[in-house]
């Protein structure tokens, strides 16, 4: 697969685009025209400074509003695309996007169309140049890539081909099944886009909200699948219009987009297996569970009592590191006091069990996420370990056999043995923060990269504005990890370990003998209870008395409670009845706001 | 008017928002039920706040999802709504917000939606309740306003009417007039809201983007006459769900929500004399000029040298100030160095012109617009300043009569008399940068407060993201101000006032022989620019000699450059051909580049 990716996608001058894109691993860039003409490096030395990075020119783009038009703007358009033509062999660019056209079009006439492209096919053959005529989704007369695939059989001309965009095609809703009519040799560029599900203008839609494969709603293996079987053999591109990275730093994205394209061969060969390209990638693994989370700081004290006030059992101190276990049920918490000078407690590590933990590692390794040095002695377990798009780091691991604790357990000496009936059983979920820069990538690589299922994006009020989440989720639900862009006025980066527990009110009671203060639930909170469920009185006194909160749905009910924030972490207990599958969504706005007003209150 | 906003518009605790309302000058809220829910005051609590701060609970909202529904799901919806009139009667509110049904209504039945409602105003008339029935423009069978009011009249309560929301009736495109069928005495209540124009699914369009009155591109005023003339007297309130002001601080969003209902208010009694109310704020007017731009530094010498380059006279140094002045036609520049220890040069006021500075003093006074003290000695010239949303001081000022100058231009000395046929004639634009909280409240500001009209957004492409614009002007042109929100890694405040020219080649040329550096731009530019407009060779040689830029239109031509940066401020200058009228946006790309390059460069 010859990989490319149009400049418009990334942010910086041409230069750093380039080098952003070289680095990534990218074979060829699309010269955006804007970008060319902003810059101050001469065609030549465009040229020259591509040849150096190793990577090709493989489209200029775009030349707009060519065809459909009277004779006497045929004739101005030709002069234009001449100059652009002088300018391309400048660059050594052998081929050129037009689109269809959607402001000058006057004649809506496929015969007119292919003559006039056939005329410009005849210029560009003086410079040994293919012209690829793309159908853009508001062209003003075509706007169908069938329509622009027609024209391009009657314009009949060797220069003259088509250009394939899965945004302009699937946007419009249009059977991409129909890309197999087209002879592949005819198909001179391949522009592949994703875009999350929105009702808008398309062009808006389009200019300011595409992403990189696998990161939206589209279904781009089916696109790509029916492009491979035309035998289509050119640059498989990346056109990428979105404000975010436009904004952010183009090294990053560069990765992410590169990324994005194997990811998707990849699932287009799993899923379309007679596609003739074989992927390059190791197979998907599934996370099966959490293995461990991690919490870093400075003084993790306060985080100990929490947990032993929780039920926790203090499990050991680490044979050589200052990292300390505690386990209730599965649920492994480890404490590190390491490289934390001035760190508050906040989640620095999740460990992802998997069946083949090899063949998840090389996976990740394929897809280019930098891995992270572990210093680690012998006779430990190894643990291999990555950058997240988010902050913490990730450690694999191979799940332990049911009924047994992982390998790397009895590292930890001098702790206790764990508790035989725990209240608390395992992790329920991990609710996580992700920055509006990263949010996209970050559920693309817990989903596209470790094998997760992405949910659809919700969103709660808080009293500092809206938070933005977005589920990831193995099937079984033995890991699940919502992730949130916090509005930006919200200073402190909050995340949250959820626990699975048979009796949600014993473990409160318990907790609360213990010492431990809860998150105040305001008594309206339980007023509204009352109005919304038509509950038991006393049983909404009981949750009140333990400042549990409730939740139901058709398909169970959800009780859970808050401890109050330790540096940028806290804790939830939750229990969840028959089939519920949430998160008590509904209860989340009135935890923003008493974390508020704890916050504002100083505590 | 009684004036009121739901609590839902502005950020923070409840009592942060019952705060910020009273400061602003709103006689009543709506109560967000969510607001209450999360709040850990009690209903009597918030009661009591509110009789303190003067203000009233004038509605409890929402109640969804009530009738359209069978037998059984009505008794739990009655008892739902009893729990409600239970706490609305702690909290003393007697109208409550019953949405229609978007979610459990199976029964698509005028007779059976009305019956129940009258159901609903039985047990409501215990509790001397009011239900204010309206359609949500997604409800799922009543979505259109004529409808909720013919089921109000089907269920004949005294204790029913409707609620009208100019959000759900406009964005749907329903005509307004049929308000006017309403009996005024059954609308029991009046939520207004504006948006922009928007292609989107109306749902997010609704939560997301709704601006306040004036703001935005409905129609409002004539929607507001038809209620006036329904005789209507209840509140007139804002219900404005936007992500901005969830994040901004409640009390500049409730000052700036007050004012849109004043602008709208007279906007409404202006277009439509025949609704009775009359305003209470003096008469809009239309500034007829730019009297002077302050520019504002520590040290003011690299722009005086600047101006001096392109041809202003120095006009002479205040009487008693830090100030000095220098002009070209009637481009007056005032340089500032009070008040100024560590400031580079900035934009820090902008005069207005206007023929009746008194009125309109008076109308900026009357929309709460705070004043900005300066100290003023006798015999100066008073001129009223007002702080902006954006930052700048305004100045108010009379225009001079034709071929005069304003008086306060005799407070300085010691200057030379100016040019007599200078080539620089003229403001042409002042280019502004606002912030994204800030963006829509300034356009307003310029818009409804200060009598300019408000052009179409626009966005043009920098190395670091889309800058986002938008124009206010006067008919005549003489007063023109693009306003920019730049994506937030543009680390520098940049903002430019443009000059008229009736030579800019003549300018260019002069302002190089007296050593001035311009902004460098690419040759391909000139490249593109053959390409693009087939111009003559000779005359692209020439303007890419004097770094002068080009655009064109079907209704004319325009020329400019531009001037490096000088702290946080640059000039540009243009020359306008027959009927030009933008600003040659197709090259702010190439300008925000090389302003770029030189930034990395550190120039």
């Amino acid at each position: 697969m010859r990989t490319s990716i149009a400049t418009v996608c990334l942010s910086g001058s041409l230069e750093e685009k380039m080098s952003a894109c070289a680095r990534a691993g990218f074979q060829g860039i699309e010269v955006f025209e804007p970008d060319l003409v902003s810059s101050d490096l001469t065609p030549e030395e465009i040229r020259a400074r591509a040849e150096r990075l190793g990577i090709s020119l493989d489209l200029y783009q775009p030349f707009r509003d060519f065809e459909g038009v009277t004779d006497e703007l045929l004739q101005a358009n030709l002069r234009r695309a001449k100059a652009r033509f002088e300018v391309m062999a400048r660059l050594g660019i052998d081929t050129i996007l037009v689109c269809s056209n959607v402001a000058t079009a006057t004649i809506d006439s496929d015969e007119v169309s292919a003559d006039q492209l056939r005329q410009l096919g005849d210029l560009a053959a003086q410079y040994n140049i293919r012209v690829a005529f793309e159908a853009l989704a508001w062209g003003r007369y075509i706007s169908d890539y069938r329509r622009a695939w027609r024209i391009v059989q009657l314009a009949d001309h060797p220069q003259v081909g088509t250009c394939l965009d899965s945004f302009h095609i699937l946007s419009r809703g249009h059977d991409p099944a129909g890309i197999e009519e087209i002879d592949g040799e005819k198909i001179f560029f391949l522009q592949l886009a994703d875009a999350p599900e929105m009702s808008m203008d398309v062009l808006s839609w389009s200019r300011h909200h595409r992403l990189f494969p696998g990161e939206g709603e589209f279904d781009l293996p089916k696109f790509f699948a029916h492009v491979l079987r035309t035998g289509y053999t050119g640059p498989v591109s990346l056109e990428v219009f979105n404000d975010t990275f436009r904004q952010t730093a183009s090294g990053t994205t560069a990765v992410q987009a590169h990324r994005s394209l194997f990811t998707l061969a990849d699932e287009t060969v799993r899923r379309f297996p007679d596609t003739a390209r074989t992927s390059t990638i190791a197979r998907q693994q599934t996370p099966t569970g959490l293995d461990f989370i991690e919490i870093q700081a400075e003084d993790t004290r306060d985080v100990e009592i929490a947990l032993e006030q929780l039920g926790f059992d203090f499990r050991g101190q680490h044979r050589t590191k200052r990292v300390r276990l505690f386990s209730a049920g599965s649920a492994r918490i480890v404490l590190n006091e390491q490289y934390a000078r001035g760190v508050e407690p906040a989640i620095s590590g999740l460990g992802l069990l998997y069946e083949d933990v090899e063949t998840a590692e090389q996976r990740i390794e394929d897809l280019s996420v930098p891995r992270v040095p572990r210093p680690m002695l012998a006779g430990e377990q190894r643990l291999p370990a990555f950058a997240t798009p988010h902050g913490p780091q990730l450690f694999l691991a191979a799940a332990p056999e049911a009924g047994t604790e992982p390998g790397w357990v009895e590292e930890f000496e001098h702790g206790f043995e764990p508790a035989t009936a725990p209240h608390i059983h395992t992790f329920d979920h991990v609710n996580l923060v992700s920055s509006w820069e990263t949010h996209d990538e970050t559920v693309h690589f817990y989903g596209g990269v470790l094998g997760l299922d992405k949910g659809a994006a919700t969103e709660v009020a808080s009293p500092h504005g809206l938070v933005r989440s977005r589920v990831v989720r193995n099937h079984s639900g033995t890991v699940r990890l919502p992730f949130n862009v916090l509005p930006p006025v919200h200073q402190r980066k909050t995340e949250h370990i959820a626990l699975t527990s048979d009796n949600v009110l014993v473990v409160a009671h318990q907790a609360r003998q213990r010492g431990m203060e809860f998150l105040p639930v305001p008594a309206n909170y339980y007023d509204d209870l009352r109005a919304r469920f038509d509950l038991d009185e006393e049983y909404v006194d009981l949750l009140q008395s333990h400042q549990v909160l409730y939740d139901r749905d058709s398909h169970g009910e959800f009780m859970h409670f808050y401890t109050r924030r330790i540096g940028g972490v806290f804790f939830e207990v939750v229990q969840r009845f028959s089939e519920y599958d949430g998160y008590g969504a509904d209860n989340a706005p009135v935890r923003l706001a008493a974390q508020s007003r704890l916050d504002d209150a100083g505590r």
